[in-house]
């Protein structure tokens, strides 16, 4: 399988976009995960902007860049400005990255509004191995927001969640995968605390969020975000030790990329 | 007073069985301390799930090794998720932790609220004393979040809750005292930079669930949660200056212990 | 035009206040935010609680040193609590900060209530040049939360908007500009990786209420939070590369200012 990272220069291409074009990102998401994700688009030079207060679902998606919803949003949300979000995004034209946070787990009632997002046709999905596999119709096995599920388990059910829903769809692990239901690609690389930081995976999320927005290729954003993410937390973890300074060097180290 | 160290080896036993048993922990938190509760958790091994998005109060505390409920998680959420995780957890037998955030500190809807919980029969509360004189039926000391009273001054309080609830009571200060009702240990140790640290207490709630869901005596997982938070804080003092490393170096001491 | 800094004897007379007063400060803002607006006061010696559970927004506002409102808080909280909460605050006479952020980017609801909490007469306003320029009537510059202005070209609106409402009006940029409509002061410093960590500039807010807590005159306690907030922000750019360990460098040099 073809495999890409920071040593494509398309990766490092991307974040120099990023940077250069600073794009307005706005993204609802969980008060757990909402600081870290805001803080790695920062790193990377994005202008995040996190929330549903009063009419920012119905107005700010068409005027940014991207947008990024993390169903977990529900946290402190109801669901309609989430809804409201994906479809003004999908009306405008903005890309939009769907982080079906925990689905499968075993809450029915959030798991079907989850799904009801797809119609709002995402440009990108992506999850762990357990949320994938439960979105793409195959049997539950999340453990909360945590996957019991490999990657490579989930291939077969994200290459045909991609086509089913026109969307890429990229699949977390030790190695990622990245799909558009034709072409798959691995993303090797990374660092096992990433799973010991909570919200990592979310701004993930917000991070291929940034990539969409200035990268025109829905698959080659999604691996410039994947690619750097690995990057980032390989260099990070080879200068700590502890998941607390780790965090701290995954953002020191974004803030770095390309300089 | 019997004192209960990172010495005694039921402490190591007892972080080491989070790290071997990974329990699914679920909590409902206030968004100023979810953050750092989740990465308390992940830092010894267990799977936090934090918010009451959709049906997750009805459903995942059945599910999960222990559950925390922090009762400024009203601060985003109304009363019912919380009641309703109370219920199910109790019903389903999963053991829970209720921390009374600044119950006694002037705002008597929300201190209704907090004993409204009582019935739910947590298995252990936790809280500064001002919150547990209060929670005991004394007289209100709270300013804001923070204690005005000592640990020390909460002993008799904190041991009548105890018999009146069933729960195992812990309040903390520089030495923590936890007790049934019967027994009382104390936990010396720690680092005054754990007050200036936001969410810190919050965050030991959240470690006592994790230490409950694989230690089956309260009193034995209550004290395996303060030792072990007290023990990382020593080490975490004793190597940072300043409040903003000594919280990174908290959950570094934390993801290390034992290892 | 005069300059405060950190050399001039007020600002640490105000910053050993704070430590000595220890003031009780109540803030509802967004949960991006929230975590880094309690960590700051925390270090700087100040209580904060944070957020609107139940009655806390009618109690708590009128027991406080002072209160801060960002008004992001709408994020995860109705209009009203935040009412509630500037009501309280300017009848019980606790001299409050209003951080109008984002206003003026698009969102004509929020914008709206925005401009409603001046009824509630705060004590200081604080932004970025964007935010303070709409909010005086002028045209609408935002993106997101970032400014597009500088905050050179604001110092007339917000003299302006200073006249009109009675508050001190603080505009951030590389030099900050405070003024109370005849009197205006700038404070240099800082360091531009402030921009890259989501809610730095919230948490300007929450220590230009630490200050109001303790400093009798509006003006001097906003220049007290925006000088020592530069001087921190300075000595730890100085020590650190990247932008996660700026952040936390901040706290702890927030933690040792006038030690």
């Amino acid at each position: 399988m073809e495999e890409l990272t920071w040593n494509n220069p398309a990766i490092a291409d991307g974040i120099a976009a990023i940077r250069t074009g600073s794009p307005f990102v706005y993204g609802l998401t969980n008060y757990v995960a909402a600081n870290l994700s805001a803080n790695v688009l920062l790193a990377v030079g994005a202008g995040p902007a996190i929330g549903a207060a009063a009419d920012f679902p119905t107005v700010f998606p068409a005027g940014a860049g991207a947008v990024w919803i993390n169903t977990a949003a529900l946290i402190s949300n109801p669901a309609e400005p989430l809804a409201d979000a994906a479809r003004t995004a999908h009306e405008a034209g903005s890309p939009w990255v769907l982080d079906p946070v925990a689905v499968g787990a075993g809450a029915t009632e959030y798991d079907a509004f989850v799904k009801s997002l797809l119609d709002h046709r995402p440009t990108v999905i992506r999850g762990n191995a357990s949320e994938l596999i439960a979105l793409s119709g195959g049997a539950a096995t999340g453990k909360g927001v945590e996957t019991t599920a490999s990657a490579e388990d989930a291939i077969g059910a994200v290459e045909e969640l991609a086509r089913r829903t026109g969307a890429v769809v990229a699949v977390s692990g030790p190695t990622d995968y990245l799909t558009d239901g034709t072409r798959t690609v691995a993303v090797p690389g990374g660092d096992v605390r990433l799973t010991q930081v909570t919200g990592a995976g979310c701004s993930l999320g917000a991070l291929i969020a940034g990539a969409l927005a200035v990268v025109p290729d829905a698959l080659t954003a999604t691996a410039v975000a994947h690619a750097a993410f690995a990057t980032a937390a390989e260099r990070a973890g080879a200068r700590t030790v502890g998941t607390g300074s780790f965090a701290v060097a995954l953002l020191d180290e974004l803030s770095l990329l390309g300089r």
